[in-house]
């Protein structure tokens, strides 16, 4: 499967029109940053590419017109025939990165060759690639000390290492978190199948959008738009191998609205819990509508629906 | 125009990414059979393949949001400047092909070089190309004996053939099926322009939509919400260069209403007929709705229009 | 940028596919002229290829289905992240041909080349390439000797000058003039902030939509048409990098309806000014609606909203 070799060469597109898209490609400790929010503009493609990258090329990211919505009347569509490959074993924000005064939430297909996450032993126990891809969702470009440390936990070389950033208050920021709708169903799926023998492969195709939402130069105001679009915004759509009981019993678990804290803009809740983000409901980060079909019995179950009005609260009033 | 070379060229994208779509290239007799649903998974992006390479990669398909009927929400969508070489000339299914027990319906552009079809006789009696593509809407692989007569019939050796092959309930034979939104209106037309000495060519550009349905492990199933789909869900806009009088009357006689046999699902319309499909009004099989624009009065006519009450009854309930 | 570079490579690839796009490529004293619709067919592939070339490979131009206007049901969405250089620096029409009789709105990069234009001051004194890339928007070919002129204000020699020329009644000139929704704004934009110290490249990302209307037989319908689709059906978001207050000043002034001329088919606009183009209010040419947004505060602002009925007015009765 190659992933981290497939989001090599959509980097390597980004850099080359690095200008165009208002991105920076910088050596740091002979790694390479690719500035795509923190010092640079970068904008709308820098985020599609973000993205494409984090799917490890499995997966295709448009910006569709909708008019469901307030905000920019864009939808960030995902699609990918490889839902697992594609959203978990990549795309998942799985490694969260702290020292030295830095954190970032790392996601993309480099997480593989570290390994460690218990999510990624669906995948393969030694996996290996000489080259490395990553995302970080940060506000900081990262110390050279880290990326030595993220270059030696992948066990790849630091000029084989590549890590974009952006914050999420960025547009490239908001676009590639945003574009998370399917991995965010699938991330519940697993988690609610955890006792179940339950093959994530099983899920065949996958399609999914989400708003995106007005960027905001406040980090706490972007968490809260960027959560709201897939909590109140989302729409997924998974074919999958199972039996029609299964899916159905699946289906009712999936939406957002299935969890307790469902109900207010994500920043209200953070403050409810006195900004604890371990005291919100994990099972909350979910799509707020799900569609599932069976390719055994050729069912749709659906459950849950997109909540304009909570995201006209988050992404703010239109003037004039 | 060398349609086979065109198709050719998505199908090698095809093979060189099979195991990301989930498709299975096989040699058979020395041809090769691309296994696209029968014993694989397939998925959306094989669809889009199937559906590229039988258009001749003349016209472009896409996957749009789309909210106007049941279903997974997404449509198909076709849009071609060469109508009547994508759709006719390449994509209508006009070759049965019936040997051993063995049954498909044939289509691609391997037809031309074949070229017994009535059809045909438009783009060129003594149509030449050294590869041949076609499809094959089947639930079997295609057995030997049948691969040697299909590459004798195209007069291609066997290593210059290529064969996609998916049954219509899986989920790249339903998408590529669908697909033929455009392909049913300009077939109708030359339906019912056979008296007139009119040139299918007159129709410069086509653009047409289509509700993809969920798959079904039933063919018939699957056959009859694939038909559904464009009868009650298709809507097809045509650019044509001719006079408003006939372009008016050709409107009104082309969406899929104008047939007696329309108002039930097709599962419905078969099982009334008794399973025999020549009992079936050949006219039925159309859009259900149709504009056509004339490019020399700059008039749109339009005529029939999407019936999702009729397509939810197809594609069956949602629970949950 | 290199923005004539970009747009060579489009062109190409238009070149190469002659044939399926339905365009022709002529020598016409050294400088290659393609035809689009004068002549030939084009279609609207050909339409995208030329809306493409006109922002300088800058933007990205995609049809999608929009069922909110009458029309053939597609919109022409244009999305780019370098919005001054793609709209302003490219695709503005801004260099009047007027020669021998022969009379031609001329857009594209090859105008950064000339650089006689005050808009273009903004970008480059002394711009250099050594290919050159424009558009005709006219229902003749240009004549040899005016190509040469061409040749000789861009500064480049005649066999490096491309041409791309379709009437505006044709298909494919229909659809590159209404790629032009986010250019309208942006060039509104630009002259209402004339008397502020703004630079335009705070337009960090765009995106736009607008109507499709049907083609025509008559230049002087297809130039209402096309104008009314952006007058009454383009709606522009802009991504900005300016404080709230003058984003929320700007967003009120920039929506066609604040000009006195706003409210009536474009052709009826022209015929009670008898037919004297420079008597219409030259704030009239802007979206129907626009909505902005600040990355500095995050907040959207919104003005106009699009008019069906007058759409309905200016492209015609549907019948049947």
């Amino acid at each position: 499967m190659q992933p981290n070799h497939r989001a090599r060469q959509i980097v390597e597109s980004l850099i080359e029109g690095a200008n165009v898209w208002q991105v920076e490609p910088l050596a740091v400790a002979g790694a390479t940053v690719v500035d795509c929010g923190v010092q640079t503009r970068g904008g709308l493609e820098a985020g599609r590419f973000m993205a494409r990258a984090a799917l490890a090329g499995l997966g295709e990211v448009t910006l569709q017109r909708d008019e469901r919505w307030p905000g920019p009347g864009v939808s960030v569509v995902v699609r990918t025939d490889q839902p697992a490959w594609a959203c978990l074993a990549s795309q998942y924000a799985g490694w969260p990165i702290q020292a030295e005064g830095y954190f970032a939430m790392a996601s993309g297909p480099m997480r593989l060759l570290r390994g460690r996450e218990p999510l990624l032993e669906a995948f393969s126990s030694s996996f290996q690639e000489s080259t490395a891809v990553g995302l970080l969702e940060s506000s900081r470009l990262p110390p050279e000390e880290l990326v030595r440390e993220i270059a030696k936990a992948c066990g790849v070389q630091l000029k084989e290492l590549v890590l974009l950033v952006a914050p999420t208050r960025s547009l490239a920021g908001t676009l590639q978190v945003v574009a998370r709708s399917v991995e965010t169903a699938l991330h519940k799926l697993h988690e609610i199948t955890r006792e179940e023998a339950f093959d994530l492969h099983a899920v065949i195709s996958a399609s999914g959008a989400a708003p995106l939402p007005p960027p905001s130069n406040d980090d706490l105001v972007a968490i809260g738009r960027t959560n709201d679009a897939i909590l109140y915004g989302a729409d997924v759509t998974l074919w999958i191998d199972a039996d029609d009981e299964r899916i159905e019993a699946w289906t009712e678990r999936l939406p957002s609205a299935t969890s307790p804290d469902y109900g207010e803009p994500f920043a209200e809740i953070f403050r409810r819990v006195g900004g604890d983000f371990y005291a919100i409901d994990p099972l909350l980060f979910s799509p707020a509508a799900v569609r599932l079909i069976s390719v055994q019995s050729g069912r749709t179950f659906t459950a849950g629906s997109i909540a304009p009005e909570l995201l006209a609260r988050s992404f703010g009033g239109d003037s004039a």
